[in-house]
């Protein structure tokens, strides 16, 4: 028997319209907010994904050659897809550009709860704007997101990289050492920066400060300690997202995106229920496009991991109410099989969902049958029924049956 | 500049706004038809592939080793994998199953019109029954989609794979190269086929038999020179279309799918404005899941190209009606901004497209953005509108302004 690699899922039809209709949520959300969907190959020329995050990447890349001796991977995000789209297509677009997307990513790790070799991102940016409101924009689309799906347990936390940055500037590391610092403070591994910051001839007190900058956290009355321009910058941000009803943030100055290319703001949500994967959403702003070969150009974005959230819900115990089919068609006896697909088709046509039988079954096997798809309503066609224009309408729930003039079954469903 | 992959495309909001719409309209058809969605893996073990088209597959699959030295590809089509998770997951699930997929397929082939080497499915299955009926459902229900999508000009054609196989059979061509006749006559190449039959000792005038059997074409009442059970058998499936309001069908016995696993009922339908790559849709009933270790089970399914089909649309002039935005939100001046933010809000909760302006742009400017977006409403917040509880709404077609009490705003919008 062959199975599914390890790593990817199979989403069976209960399973896949849960996640279809919460699909539909986040795209609902991001519609109304006046994004428009962006869709990428499923592949890309490695070298996009090296640009992005360095040759480190290529180790939790699923890389290959094409025939054409080309360099491949499958994508293990959609941000650099998606600027690198910008770059090739829209670049003369008028500015902002709101995008959003939605699909497979692929990462080479080891499978473990919540994290799949094969998982799906739901993500945004926004491409040509580095304003607070831009940066607004893009966080209350996040929360409205989480919001609108129902999760009730998460923390929102929004920090501001430039912050660090500059610190870690001042107190004299070298740039190209920066990133390794960030690191070590983004999982508060102070122990193992402190040797790095010592070896880099950083003063104790000036590494004692750095740390206690990283524990900035609290509600947005901390936005007072957060020192320079950012400190003005966030309470702006913060300002709009009150606007627009967004009022449950935590301002934590410790929030490090692993990344270069994050510039100022920076976010992250996290759903405590979850343990140690528990970071559903993180995005910020950041420039990218020139690193592809296009001009600098400010963005603001974010990436929901989408099977984690979706664990999320289910460990609140959000439950999902199948849409089942309206109506299951049967024929009482083989003269009148022919009838019952057109009155599945005509029932199909006034826009329900009308299963029937097709494998010409007994009435009580195929009434088995409905109940097992869950069907709500059976249409039962008998000869002398439909002879006179009639047919049998069953309640699948309570098994009641009535006979109902063929002109008024739709409507007898709809009641 | 990094482009993407040869072969593939990005989609920009435009082009996919109108894919996604097309995409529902085929989702809906399916849901109706009582069909629900299941997804499998980008990628499969390559094993997969080969067991249902044969090793020769290779050659077009993209097909890599992961880090763990499995034989993966990225999915050519997506039969074979739902087979495989029906044999994984769903074997002892109630028959018939009707499933449908959307999906990127991958297959390493020179580009050309109409011919990506990302491109997209949309297809269905019915596993577990074998009946005219089933045959009849999954015909009509792809013909049901061609007309959802108001396709004028399209050919549908039915056959029997099991006609051409009894008589090849019965005129002594060995059961090994049965395949390599069927390839010949698919394409209609019979001074190719004609010294192979002579080679396995078929005699000239059945060899002429077998040709005149494929162009067995025309209306159903070509059906009573179709031999054997089979014709009996495809009287009853077009029967059965009749019933569903389908009868702009051809019988044509030269239509060969190119795989071994057809047994019975074949079908395509055909776009001719598309020229030589003029196939948008192919399916018949078959048997897979033996092949993947599973029980044999009849099916019956298609495939819809769902590039090919919108590039036959496009030759028909079929225009795609945009939905833009709602409305496009601006301050007239920077006390104001936040107003901006908190109205913009306000309409996105009442269900609307709403964009905002988020680069703190003049009027003039922001007005010009909201044209470039084609919003169809602007709404402009001055501070003196907004201390009498007021807003300027301009209608963006006309360049009519009036002011309205916040209040009515979305009922104004909706008018």
């Amino acid at each position: 028997m062959i199975q599914c690699p390890r790593g990817t899922r199979d989403f069976l039809p209960d399973e896949l319209e849960k996640r279809r209709s919460y699909e539909a949520v986040l795209r609902g959300v991001a519609e109304r907010f006046g994004f428009r969907e962006i869709e990428t190959p499923i592949f890309e020329n490695a070298e996009l994904f090296i640009l992005r995050s360095g040759p480190g990447v290529m180790k939790e890349l699923y890389a290959f050659k094409d025939k054409g001796d080309r360099d491949l991977a499958l994508r293990p995000e959609m941000t650099a897809p998606v600027v690198r789209a910008f770059v090739d297509g829209m670049s003369n677009d008028p500015k902002p550009i709101k995008l959003f997307y939605f699909g497979q990513c692929f990462r080479y790790e080891r499978p473990q709860s919540g994290r799949y070799r094969e998982f799906f991102q739901f993500g945004a940016e926004i491409i040509g704007s580095a304003t607070p409101e831009t940066d607004a924009e893009a966080i209350a689309m996040a929360a409205s997101m989480i919001k609108a799906l129902g999760l009730k347990d998460y923390k929102l936390r929004i920090g501001h990289i430039g912050v660090l940055r500059q610190r870690i500037k001042n107190i004299g590391v070298p740039t190209d050492r920066t990133a390794e610092i960030l690191q070590k403070l983004d999982k508060k591994l102070y122990d193992e920066a402190r040797p790095l910051l010592k070896d880099m001839g950083v003063k104790d007190e000036d590494a004692d400060e750095l740390f206690a900058l990283t524990e900035t956290v609290g509600g947005t009355e901390v936005l007072d300690k957060v020192p320079g321009e950012a400190g003005d910058y966030l309470k702006k941000v913060v300002a709009y997202l009150a606007a627009m009803g967004v009022t449950d943030v935590e301002i934590d100055l410790g929030v490090v995106r692993g990344l270069d290319y994050y510039t100022g703001m920076v976010f992250e949500v996290e759903a405590p229920a979850l343990g140690a994967e528990k970071q559903i959403c993180g995005g910020g702003s950041y420039t990218l496009s020139e690193l592809f070969g296009g001009e600098k150009v400010f963005s603001t974005g974010f990436a929901i991991g989408f099977d984690r959230i979706l664990l999320a819900m289910e460990k609140e115990g959000i439950v999902y109410t199948p849409k089942n089919p309206d109506v299951y068609v049967v024929a009482a006896a083989d003269s009148v099989r022919p009838d019952s697909f057109r009155i599945a088709s005509q029932l199909r046509e006034a826009g329900m969902i009308a299963d029937v039988d097709i494998m010409g079954r007994k009435l009580g096997k195929a009434l088995r049958y409905a109940a097992a798809i869950r069907a709500r309503w059976a249409v039962i066609i008998g000869p002398e029924e439909i002879a006179r224009g009639k047919v049998v309408l069953r309640n699948m729930d309570s098994g009641a049956q009535d006979e109902v003039v063929l002109a008024d079954l739709a409507a007898s469903i709809r009641a």
